[in-house]
């Protein structure tokens, strides 16, 4: 069964999604509490889908976020210019030196090795993001003159604080009223809801949002050890489960961000051909990949991905 | 004119700071907003002098200071681990996942090239250390039962919070009350005293702290490029001047924390010869050694200091 | 005197480069003939305007080149991203799978220190670049249905290959049919043209581009040494010279590419303010800056421009 | 079956190779395309013999081979030297100062993780060593003054221009004269012949070339992935196989190369002990070693591989 | 069967350790022979026990060895700092200027990758911890006025010299005069013991040794690849055999170092609970953990090792 | 006044060194006693010479040293393979396990910065260079039936040992007797003479060396700071004084082997043109160099030392 695509012509954005981009700071094969030098990266579960449906599929993606305009803020733009992801609706917030009132979101995170699980320390109280609310972005521009394809954002930026659950429910509600389709990630992590209401509250506000969305996706972690992995995806769509290829053993470097490289796999899927089975497929095998890599985000390209889907193997290409 | 230092086998502390303790990621020779690779230190105006004097010239000190009980916590004790500054009197604050209610102070600092001078990006709002307040140490038992010969804190710790200013009151007159000399390094920052009452608010809470301080330091930049400094120092104290050895064309790698070694190396002199000309003339020494490593603190040897105070040059030692 | 620009509103871009972009290999401190490691960079002489007039000033920029659609292509298309050019007119040439008919231009560039100058060593032949020709691009198109305030290119383009010299020809004179300003950097390199006509043909092909030409850049290095530099820059605009801010003995971490940060300054005050005066100031600083960080293209924001032209020091910013 | 190897006294080479030998540019466990930072090595099918045999082995090695006189030519020098192969036979091509009609050979090659397989972007077209032709090098002197006992190239070299296919006949040929042993490894690969004659051109080189083969090399990839291999090898020799001890699930760090390392290790059985068995065996573990350190060729010492040979395990040495 | 521990309040030190203290230098995935960057570490069997007990599990800990008073002794000694382990007991000894007759130990290890096993290169020879010697400690203040609970030394130290063999009997016998708990790792290695006197001598030294120890460690390694381990641990203790949890197929990135964090969680194991069987478990866990990270010590928290215990699995912790 | 120096043609050796080479251990632009990561580089300053005279003037060289077979010792080897010059004399002493009575000599050696000066921690007691001694090489073979035009040693090697002092004047002897050309760099350094017979020993030494000598270097430094420098040299020959080309403020990186450097140009020279005056213009411009790149030795090439002489500028070359 197929989703009711709008037609790319009539459409600015191909995808837009709307969450927090993250600095992300990796200590590499060491760890966070030891570590004497890390590596950068940025990073956000809605962003990172916009982020492989541009750099890995091609297609004209932005991202709705805030920063503060200080010199981290413009890092993280810098990665996301880097990744293609359009910073037309990035919100600039003004610096208050000290990072009291307003701050960027960070995110110490190691990988993880064998049986030692991936750490992640988030720091990401009082956000430009967190502080976004009803009324800052203005979606009839957006989803109506514009024209967005598909819209995408998740439980986590809904769980940020009461605004941006409310800009949420506003957002999907947008998108759904202009016929774009919605996708939702529920991602449901206790330690953001707990200062706002926790699971009751979580639970209210994902079942309002629920209401306006195309695409619900979720998935359960069956971690292995750190290294290795059975890797596979289920889509429930139309009344009927789809099964994606299974990587058995999956040998992975960094696992943090394969389910937003599913997210924007599957995304691409029905994007580009509007099919459930082969939405699926792009998202475990654009999920597969983002795990060889370091970083919250793919490396891969469309070519790389699709041969993956067919079965292809790890031959030295030259 | 010499200050009244309890002999040091009446204390279990030579010297003692209170201030924040931050993480400090430095990109190098490239800049904040385009790096890929952050180095990590630590850094601290207050602290800075505590490590100084332990690690350069190995005295026994102590920092008084709260952390967030995370990685990144853990990492900046860490390093104050490895500055030999004891731990004993961290306060550690639960976590709540994700930084929204209590955090651990960031700092994003570039070192400058020429013309081209430092940038500093601090991330320390709401942090534990600014949620520090009145009772939260036992003065009594720190100044009183363990003995402490040297109190040094500052304006930047003093402008975190309301509740900062009260404790750093409480705490020099607590010091004072004990007969530990009180150091108060004024570095007034606009940006910290903004939303606490501006300068009308800073001038009361230096006023006030100033009635218990021996020594008040302040110091004036006046840098010819972020590569190249004349360096020299003066120290008003028992009613006349007293003028460090001159560095001019002082060639600079990292210029951040020069004023804190300096503050350290003044300490050192007045607690190990109680001599304001060569307390001077060891915060100068110190304060231009730290100018040659990264890093906000020293890596010098008090034998280095003496050397260069004395006139030394820089001769291959082998 | 100023010059006759089109008004932002009605133009899609406020500049547009046509130039080959490299990939920059750097062993940093070290020497390419000893270096076991590589820092990367994109840079090209007529592209590095474009980024720094997008990412130090904000405009809207594109640039007009050529790739092998190969891993390195997309490399230095990662890079281009990252600068936030748009990647819109680069023409992307299919993979002869060894570089043997058509390759991706490689520079490896050390620095120098002191007296020891910096080094290039250019492997450019057969680029994607150098094979492009009158006809590749649509300039109607662009200098007339999506319109261009300002077009810049060069004479190391004009000098990669016959169809260079004759593409170069081709878009400045329909730039100029436009009304789009056109400026050209002489750079005249003899080991470009010695294959390709030398002298004779480099004159020839210069006279007619300087037909269409508005603003025309030279310089002339002087440089005492690899790390400290004499800097300041003149324009000579409507009959008479205009002179920058002098920068004596300034410190430089990497003097590659400061000339084209002049080039990009020297576009911003016209394209900004329309003032001769101006121009050279923002040209002067600009390229100052670049020459404080590593790579071909500076690190600056406008803020710390225009502080630097206005006499600003190197005092530490936080 | 023993081959009629000339004694090593009567030779000042045990062995000499004819290839290019390029610069591996390496990004490590990230990815060509987004890469910011890269490893460099030298490679070359035929050379990485000479090194293993050098390096490893133990015997007097040599390459025939082209260079362009720049600063990269010389880096890969530097690492020639580095690997103990003399360096008397290479060719320098005077630079051009842009790489338009001879260049260095460059490879940018990542290693893959996983699933995700090797990537190799050769960049070698018009390199000084695809304009090596016959008469470039005295054959006369090297077999028959100097003498060799073992000449090794292959069919990467013969493919990379005509005149390299023609100098490789003719090399050939000039070494089964002065009865040299001659061992060439097929290593088809349709990129390289696809514009100088394709497949019916190589059977027509390679067919010319087996008349004067002693040892005729090829192998079949079969990877499991990236990370982990089914590792052995077989030999064809005297009217029979012989069949190397097999690794089952080797764990690999970086496959390229491995192949010729077997290739190496292979000669090495014969030059030493002249014994088929042991010569497959010592192919096969010099093979797997190559597979667990970075770069295309092996960091491994004799003992190591003999120890391997008979069933070593990997045990702290200490 | 429980051990008859000193109670803590009695006690300043929880555990002090007998052993020498070498700078490690790590070349990381590649191998000392060709490295050309090496990552720096402390390590030594016997304290790295001390600075588990310290780092991971919290308790009060210090180390009895010596250094020579330069560069290089005082970078151990920040390591040292920052492992938490008490610096009061190190000896430092004058330096000659050259390392001629007193040096500081060194320890070239690489890791190791696969069927490549680790390879270390101690150069210890005449180091100031092999001269300690019996008298250079004052046994009487340390194990009586001071207090300790557990006393940790090895057959390594042992080994270093005659004067370290009688120092190491007269350190546990003061130890066992004074209630201290001894514990002693055989750690036979025959390299150590050649000069000395050989296997007659160890087991000379060690017989005397036996008589005054309360718990006795020897381990025997099994290691299927450097990557990949079966792991688990058993201990003999008041009559029965104690067995750990099974780590079977445990993937390792760097395992130089296990053994000796397995001792480490077995003494914090007896220390916390005195409890052989928890104390077995908590060994097993803490050498797995120091498994998975570089360097010879782990980089585990206590609360990760009981997860671990318990059966805890990989998952992101977040 | 020029030398009687033998022909090239009737030589094996252009120059031959005697002395000692260590691992130099560079921290970079941090201090060693605070270091966590090492860059690798050899040297030593006899050996220096003849790299120089190899890697950058081209000349064939050889070094008699010896080393101990293990993985340091390799290493070593690798960097004098990369540096050309020949292995063919060095002596492979066997490994002990534990470096207690044989090793290869460390450097721990910091570059300094500004005020601070380099410090370098010689780490080279009991090294297997130390206990060459005469009768280990065979001079006859080398100074006789190979030939070698010029030998260079210094009071650097000859003050490790008696032995190495022995070995010394037997070596300079030899060589004088076959006609070599003898030169001998002072280094007197009162560490490495204190505990084998001080200054009076090595008066003695040098003064039966002296008989020998036919160019004796010796060099007095003036350093301004570490990262500046007035650099300039003499040459007393034939009965006058020749003086080089001036290089005030010269800017420095790693001033560590400048000397040696100066010895090596001296040396080419007078090989190459057998003039005083160019023999110390090579001299002062070749350590001009070796003071802008990191290690002991230079990076640089014939054709930059001699555009330097003649007053060359640092113009970027491209």
């Amino acid at each position: 069964m197929s989703l009711k695509i709008k037609p790319a012509k009539e459409c600015r954005w191909d995808q837009l999604s709307l969450g927090e981009v993250m600095l992300r700071l990796d200590p590499g094969e060491t760890r966070v509490r030891v570590a004497r030098e890390f590596k950068a990266w940025e990073g956000g579960g809605e962003y990172n889908t916009s982020r492989g449906l541009r750099k890995c599929f091609g297609l004209k993606t932005a991202v709705c976020t805030a920063f503060v305009d200080n010199e981290v803020g413009h890092l993280v733009e810098d990665f996301i210019m880097q990744g293609g992801v359009a910073t037309d609706f990035i919100k600039w917030r003004e610096d208050d030196g000290i990072g009291r009132t307003v701050r960027n979101g960070l995110n110490f995170t190691e990988r993880g090795f064998g049986m030692r699980g991936a750490v992640g320390v988030p720091d990401r109280g009082n956000t430009a993001a967190s502080q976004l609310k009803p009324g800052d972005f203005d979606w009839d521009e957006i989803f109506g003159r514009q024209g967005v394809r598909w819209f995408h954002t998740g439980g986590i930026f809904a769980a940020l604080s009461a605004t941006t659950a409310a800009l949420t429910v506003e957002a999907v509600k947008a998108a759904n009223q202009h016929g774009t389709i919605v996708s939702y990630d529920l991602n449901y992590r206790p330690s953001l809801w707990k200062t706002i209401g926790g699971l009751k509250k979580a639970q209210e506000v994902n079942r309002e949002i629920a209401r306006y969305v195309d695409v619900m996706i979720g998935n359960e972690e069956d971690v292995i050890t750190a290294t290795k992995n059975d890797w596979s995806a289920i889509l429930w769509h139309g009344g009927r489960f789809y099964e994606s290829r299974k990587y058995p053993e999956l040998e992975i470097l960094d696992r943090v961000g394969g389910g937003d490289s599913f997210a924007s796999g599957l995304q691409f899927g029905f994007l580009s051909q509007n099919d459930p089975q082969l939405a699926v497929d792009y998202g475990a095998a654009h999920g597969a990949f983002a795990s060889t890599t370091p970083g919250d985000t793919s490396m891969a390209t469309q070519k790389e991905v699709e041969k993956l889907m067919k079965g292809g193997s790890a031959r030295v290409v030259r």
